[in-house]
């Protein structure tokens, strides 16, 4: 499989290259971007999602939409950043690697107001976040043990990440090691990421595992077919709380309700310790056609409308834990979260 | 919109009409079935579904089974009728108004051993199920107030019954009594019993109706934006444990986690007094390609596999109440079910 990112050539004549994920997994089509109008349409059209590959699209994103303004000098360049980084950084509210990665770009372009320096800087990002994928995997792997079956919602595999992913990364290290389980992947509706991407990416790894419909989770957990729930996040509170693709919050309330293990595994990057409580977060509304039809075929009858939250949020009392690159955070609350990563 | 369900001619010369489901609300087919084979084929892939409708073309069927066989003798017809009766409540496990139809016409056949009787049966059993729908919405009526949104999932209304629906015959009866509020209807995967037909009966009634993806009902119902929410059921146990469409847990886990009323509405030919709890309810799983595609169209990647539950249990110590053709049994545990229905 490609990744889903990639910087091809120098900062004066490279372009942005990313893997439409619309497409998969029945087509691999790569896009080629050349502005900020492009990488902007990408992340808001989910042609590159899940929070931590959106902040790196998004460092890029910023050394195109400089390049593109031609500023004469260096007072200019920064004027046309401030902008540029407003307007990526409000492509999508929820997820806060965004503004991580805009506000990163805006540091060191006022730092360094050069364009060699900002493509320097969006492959620092893009590496790091590889890095952080690792040391996810590498904190959470112990967590699975042989045998079990671990249910995960959206993807948070190599697919939402320039690495191995969050929830996934913890798969993947795990399955490293030797360590045999299976997997079941909520579909995620309206957008199918479970069933088109989190399917894909570890049936491509060998990892067995099956597409169940969300709404089969929390009786698949009564019935004790899940030992061990993982899945990432977009942004997550002081206290805890995760903002996380629409659904997670029933699973957790099914797993915290059978005494079944629930992790959220994100980098710091994901964690937004000016708000209190989830409750402060933003949910993006999307457009209600992702759930009134599906591959351009309508489900419901005509005149009839839909709600489309994105996301939800878990409270983090229903966590077992958050795995973090730098280490799981347990009990998750407040003090655990300010002592990991404050 | 049509009727479901129904029967055309007499006994020796008629045939049963079912609109096909499955393909709503884009197409209006109907089926004329002639034969035992055919019904429990348009059972089993859910051209006809919903638990009292299931029961009520069971009950034609049994006439179709044994007129086709032909019997010359009484005994012979008594035979036929045992042989025909165990084919078709064999035909889907989990909704116990099969059982419950198919029984009925197996004690009518052997005190009248003819056809004429033996429709004659199947006709009570479909007028009776209008009119238990009828008290069901009657009993349920007044917990629907102004102003309300009120959740549903999959399809409990006129497509499911001989009537007005369980769940859906409550909002009817409020509606005709001047109520006004507003439906969020769970899409229902994966056959999507929501998105296609509770939005298309609510909406065709004039009630004001939204889809969402089942996994969005949790953080809408915390976020306050549910106000009560009633479901259909397929079988219910002594203690009040009740068997739905896979999904209906995770809303009731999620009602009760923010103190929403839910209430499950069903008449007494869904209850199972022989059962002690959901534990002992036939889960039955289906096709693995009804969650791994969507209209034909392949979602997962080639080689991945699903699990398919239809049903899940709700307990019935998370539910406010069951709404029954009888009266509302409030709180739900065995005394009150056996009370109002033993």
């Amino acid at each position: 499989m490609r990744p889903p990112i990639a910087w091809v050539g120098e900062a004066a004549d490279g372009h942005l290259e990313l893997l439409d994920q619309t497409l998969l997994p029945a087509q691999e089509v790569v896009l080629e971007l050349r502005d900020i109008g492009g990488v902007i349409d990408a992340i808001q059209r989910l042609a590159v999602r899940g929070a931590p590959a959106i902040g790196v699209a998004a460092g890029y994103g910023v050394v195109l939409g400089v390049r593109h303004a031609g500023a004469c000098d260096p007072a200019e360049l920064i004027r046309t950043l401030g902008a540029v980084c407003d307007e990526l950084g409000a492509a999508r509210p929820t997820a806060v690697n965004l503004q991580w990665a805009v506000q990163r770009m805006r540091e060191r372009g006022k730092r360094e107001p050069d364009l060699a320096a900002l493509l320097d800087e969006a492959h620092a990002i893009h590496q790091q976040d590889a890095a952080l994928c690792l040391q996810i995997g590498a904190h959470g792997a112990a967590l699975v043990r042989d045998g079990m079956t671990v249910l995960t919602h959206c993807n948070a595999g190599r697919l939402a990440t320039a690495g191995d992913g969050t929830a996934l990364a913890v798969l993947y290290a795990a399955w490293a090691t030797g360590t045999r389980f299976r997997v079941l992947a909520d579909e995620t509706r309206p957008l199918l990421q479970g069933a088109r991407l989190t399917a894909l990416e570890l049936h491509d790894a060998g990892i067995p595992v099956e597409v169940i419909a969300d709404s089969a989770a929390a009786g698949l957990i009564a019935r004790g077919a899940v030992d061990l729930v993982i899945t990432g996040a977009d942004r997550i509170a002081r206290n805890g709380d995760a903002a996380n693709k629409v659904g997670t919050y029933a699973v957790a309330l099914a797993a915290a309700a059978h005494g079944v293990p629930m992790y959220i595994a994100a980098p710091f990057s994901t964690f937004d310790l000016e708000l209190d409580d989830g409750s402060a977060i933003p949910i993006e509304d999307r457009d209600p056609d992702e759930v009134l039809g599906f591959g351009g075929m309508r489900i419901a009858p005509p005149g009839v409308g839909a709600r489309n939250p994105a996301f939800d949020i878990t409270p983090g009392r229903l966590l077992a834990g958050l795995i973090t690159d730098r280490g799981v955070i347990a009990p998750v609350d407040e003090e655990g979260v300010v002592r990991m990563l404050g």
